[in-house]
């Protein structure tokens, strides 16, 4: 596939002049300005009280100690990663129900590594792919550069609406379903059980592949059903996306995705051409936590602390937020959704925000282009501490109500527990 | 962009089978087999002595010790890499004669990475790609992935024809040219300081990015010209792959690129949404042992050892390969090239060896489809004990004399050195 030959005069297009602007690929003119990449750097300014990231908290992470580990973790390793670490993720797919083996495990260097392989996998320019609306805002970013055109489904308290799922399908073929359905991030929705069997009913119907992202699972402050809807699946193709980053340290950079016989090889091909395997004294060391005493410990106490921040942040926006944001209680991960009832701006109102030293996430860019989108917010409550979370609710409600032109707030908090 | 609707028809076009066949990518319908993860499989079995793969060897690698410096790498981190490995890396670019700042490192999960960023940032499907012939394999595989149209050029012991080097230009335009000018994988080759110039003078006429891969530059056993050829260019755009795997521990999956001011935006964004950031308890480790003064005995000592293989080597190829194959000794790097003199399948020929307990690398491999290919070997010489090269050099002389069919082998070598 030649192309035309510019010839000698085309070569020299670019005499005279002092900089060269390459000729890049299209995917590369795909790249969304990096609005969220900017705010997430004032974000880190010291004495900002931020909602806005999605980080675990530093101070309740484990050590890490690599003492006796490192030296086995020098040399290359296996693309698909330690066969330890593989037995020990399959042990615990199967646990929830997946008919998973250690052969179809794959570490990635972090759950993100999943989604671009993922996308890298299916996604032709103009392939359409279904997903919430909301979504995982660098779900979008990724999937995007490869050429996804995106169709949301709307997110309600008990998951997506079947049905729009199956009209969807048949409207667009999409080349799969992508799905978070345990603590959604942003919207922290938890799946219903029905409404989990009737989505894989469907999938399996159809033959339509699922892309589950489950990043948060671990992180459950109540009771709540959360198999993932792979398990529920008989012929539809799937990949489960897993992270450690949550519940472990995101900095190791290991997270893991499993997937059917069909779609797993050529995973580990395209892993392999990606960055050729995972580092390993991420893996060696995961290894020995996951097997060690101290993992029950560990999570407990982080469940704790997080439910905490949880039932602080709500008590606050109860206070500070009347009549100014609608929400639910997420029953697990990491964020408050809040759909503001005004039709502020509300990167205007992170501005007026970050001069007040508080920082959040607005909502707009959750959406993938073109989907009904309403004004909101995205709350982290995992980071900050619990006075700091008092603090800055107080300074966000303030600033909510100037935006709304709103003069007394107590007309009775919108929240449903 | 929708697809056609398939209908409620086309919805149960798999019903009845028990398992659905996924529709993919036309991307991974480039991906190709598995040939070579298969031999290097083999090669790893216990008891082969294996010239076959691109391993350091373990024994030299510098001790892992994390102490003091896992728990401030515990959290998300910035995508660039950490700031102070930034500038170790810049400083020593410029030390090389590159303009580089800090700004322009982006710290990679391995070297691999960047190779696979420079294809989405550059490849559309069928966009023209100039590199070596034979090439590194995992390049061709890797932006092969993209959909790129390779044309290979030749390598004589300069380097590539600079002449052949303007006339591919003129009538490809390529989105960019790939080049391995110190120490090449596989060919040993280390580009002469006139052609260095040529290359460079040509790529800032045309204006045509080049992607500059680096890995071997440390591994040098005599004086001989490096510069990168990066370092001569006045304007046109530029990559330059780095890597840490070589001269440390590869299990790390750290390295870098830099990459001139029109094309290092987008390179970050895509390392982003590839993985978002590498991982820190690497990346920290490397700060301190690049900075302390460890580093010039680790490395005086290595470089001895991979010299004296190298010479071992050597020595063994002229007393059981004579007028079997013809050679370079490599001035640095990894690797021998060897060019047989018979016809013979060298995928045959590894059969054969696997079955005496040798592996080697075969050559076709190496050469971008298309290309003007020849029988030959790539054979490591840093990853076995001297013993064992000796064995096994004598193995496969005896192999490669019955595959050739000669009777009797002391015709004089053929090597030059």
């Amino acid at each position: 596939m030649d192309r035309p030959d510019a010839g000698l005069a085309g070569l020299h297009r670019y005499a005279g002049t002092l900089t060269v602007k390459p000729q890049l690929s299209r995917r590369a003119a795909r790249l969304t300005s990096s609005l969220i990449r900017d705010i997430l750097q004032v974000t880190q300014r010291p004495g900002v009280i931020s909602f806005a990231g999605g980080l675990p908290a530093e101070e309740l992470m484990p050590a890490l100690d690599f003492s006796g580990l490192a030296e086995a973790g020098r040399q290359y390793g296996p693309s698909e990663g330690e066969p330890a670490l593989r037995s020990l993720i399959a042990q615990n797919l199967s646990a929830l129900g997946m008919e998973c083996g250690a052969d179809h495990v794959l570490v990635t260097s972090g759950s993100q590594q999943g989604i671009d392989l993922v996308g890298k996998l299916f996604i032709d320019e103009g392939s359409p792919v279904l997903l919430e609306a909301p979504t995982y805002l660098a779900t979008i970013q990724a999937l995007g550069v490869y050429g996804a055109e995106f169709q949301g489904l709307s997110l309600a308290a008990e998951g997506i609406d079947p049905e729009a799922l199956r009209q969807a399908i048949v409207r667009r073929r999409p080349a799969f379903v992508y799905l978070t359905p345990t603590f959604q991030n942003p919207s922290g929705c938890c799946y219903t059980e029905g409404v989990r069997r009737a989505v894989a009913a469907i999938l399996d119907e159809t033959g339509i592949p699922l892309v589950e992202d489950d990043p948060y699972r671990d992180l459950a402050y109540q009771p709540v059903e959360r198999t993932p809807i792979c398990a529920y699946l008989k012929r539809a193709p799937w990949v489960y996306l897993g992270s450690f980053s949550k519940i472990t340290a995101p900095g190791l950079r290991v997270g893991y995705l499993a997937a059917s016989p069909s779609l797993f090889p050529g995973l580990v091909r395209l892993k392999q051409s990606s960055d050729l395997h995972s580092n390993r004294p991420g893996q060696l060391w995961l290894i020995r936590f996951l097997s060690s005493h101290e993992l029950d410990t560990h999570m407990a106490r982080m469940i704790g602390v997080y439910r905490e921040r949880r039932d602080t942040m709500q008590a606050a926006m109860l206070r500070h937020f009347a009549g100014l944001a609608e929400w639910r209680v997420p029953a697990g991960g990491l964020f408050f959704w809040l759909r503001l009832t005004c039709e502020c701006d509300t990167l205007d109102a992170l501005q007026a925000a970050l001069a007040r030293d508080v920082a959040f996430m607005p909502g707009e860019p959750f959406f993938p282009a073109g989907n009904l989108r309403y004004p909101a917010l995205r709350l982290n409550f995992s980071h900050a501490a619990p006075e700091k979370i008092e603090q800055g609710i107080g300074v966000l409600g303030e600033l909510l109500g100037e935006f709304a032109g709103v003069p007394g707030r107590h007309r009775g908090a919108s929240a449903s527990v």
